[in-house]
């Protein structure tokens, strides 16, 4: 049977015909989304993940008709449906549909679903052995701090990743001191350098909600934490590289464009923030 | 009665729910788009336009399996069933519905629709009053030589021109010279200065069809053309000014932030311009 979906109030087979052609996020890419990690069939950071969907709707002026609780109701039903557990929540909120004008229309009502998986096929061992990884230009634009469905750019990266036989990329920028890294096409860079944690400020990031809690972890552990540019030369020389994601929590990055990062292994900074990851998801788990 | 569109192959009202939330249009921004010029009931430039699309689809290795005649015949059909003779059809092709991931999937057909509407309505005497300009930052990304539908910054551009009272926005960037207009978020940039058209060369813009023609007749006529670095201030002391694309055609520009372009209305160049375009039109009808 197809897993089931919920879809602006009720309950559907993913595979069914739900929209029309005229939805502003197949046409406009006029929508955001989310993804929300369901561990033992509750939710990590739910209320966080739709706070920052509701504040970037309010800013993009879209109506976000729902609320955490009857949300939270829809995806214990989407888990008890589907028999997943431990998975990966998708949710995405679109203007809804219209005839196709670029402006605003009036008068609609937003397209709002929510779907929920198994967890996605990971490389074995990644999250000890590390994964390797790949440099791509950030041909995204200036809206990279909203999580918005214009992913284009991130679908080329993260398939230029899988065909240089990497499991993720990281975006480069050019800027007048030289090339540094802003995020990849689904996570958040980091690096480890005599001991400090670097990371990309939030300048044309997404503002992730594992980053924020992966940065406080590391302070609140007594660790000096650097958030602003990082340079490609940096990151090639650090001791330890990461990324951080919803799905990838804390992966270790071995290698970037073939060569090893670090002593090319997993180092243990990195292993001590998986440490203390597992234990806050423990603790922040919804519904 | 709903207008009728053509999807995969077949007519159906457009707001019949066609598409389920796999459509990778929808959760990618993994598609393409064209927009085609209907004038009594045949389709201006139909071979060019499905051409682009082809290349472009090629570029992302996406399946493109129409032919122009079969296309040609599905817009015919839809210029009887809609009663649209003078119209803009619109054109999407998706990569399809697959499980949401960002890597390409296999063996999924692509989504594949047209839309044909009337004309949509436009200011009163705006190819001979002329019509006002924004500008705003160019916020897309690296991609902007490909039609696709990553359009959130075109449609906040457009939405941006309109609370300011204009009809379009021109988009610019900063460089190291300054600031340059790039394009408009459905439209083409021109200056006229001295005599001579300036127009950005193709530098991360769309490759125009409407441009290409326009640049074709404007050398044809005789006139000196520039294609190159379009600097703003050029913009604003320019003598004239003017827009195109498929529905604006050859649009003149009066007014930028407000202030007047050049003598503030339609220009003599403008004017011959349009002349030629209206003819060259004529010639060029398919179906």
């Amino acid at each position: 049977m197809a897993n089931q979906i919920f879809f602006n109030g009720g309950f559907h087979p993913e595979t069914e015909k739900l929209l029309s052609v005229q939805d502003r996020g197949l046409c406009f890419g006029d929508g955001l989304f989310e993804v929300i990690r369901c561990v033992g069939g509750r939710f990590l950071l739910f209320s966080q993940h739709l706070a920052r969907m509701r504040e970037s709707a309010a800013f993009l002026r879209m109506e976000f008709p729902y609320g955490d609780r009857e949300l939270l109701d829809a995806c214990a039903e989407l888990s008890r449906r589907n028999g997943v557990q431990e998975g990966e929540l998708y949710l995405e909120l679109t203007r809804g549909e219209a005839p196709r004008y670029h402006l605003f229309p009036h008068g609609v009502r937003p397209n709002f679903f929510m779907m929920l998986n198994p967890l996605r096929a990971m490389p074995e061992n990644a999250w000890s052995a590390g994964v390797a990884t790949v440099t791509y230009p950030d041909i995204r634009g200036g809206c990279c701090r909203l999580k918005t469905i214009n992913l284009l750019p991130n679908v080329l990266g993260k398939q230029f990743a899988k065909e240089h036989g990497a499991f993720e990329a990281l975006f480069y920028r050019d800027g007048p001191q030289g090339r540094y890294l802003s995020e990849g096409p689904s996570s958040t860079i980091f690096a480890v350098k005599d001991g400090a944690l670097l990371t990309p400020d939030l300048d044309n990031i997404l503002p992730g909600t594992t980053r924020k809690h992966v940065l406080a972890l590391a302070r609140e552990d007594g660790m000096a934490v650097r958030e602003g540019r990082l340079p490609l030369e940096t990151f090639l020389g650090a001791d330890e590289a990461f990324i951080s994601s919803t799905v990838s929590e804390v992966m270790p990055v071995t290698q970037v464009d073939g060569a090893p990062v670090g002593a090319g292994r997993r180092g243990p900074v990195t292993e001590r923030l998986q440490k203390l990851y597992a234990g806050f998801k423990a603790a922040h788990l919804e519904g």
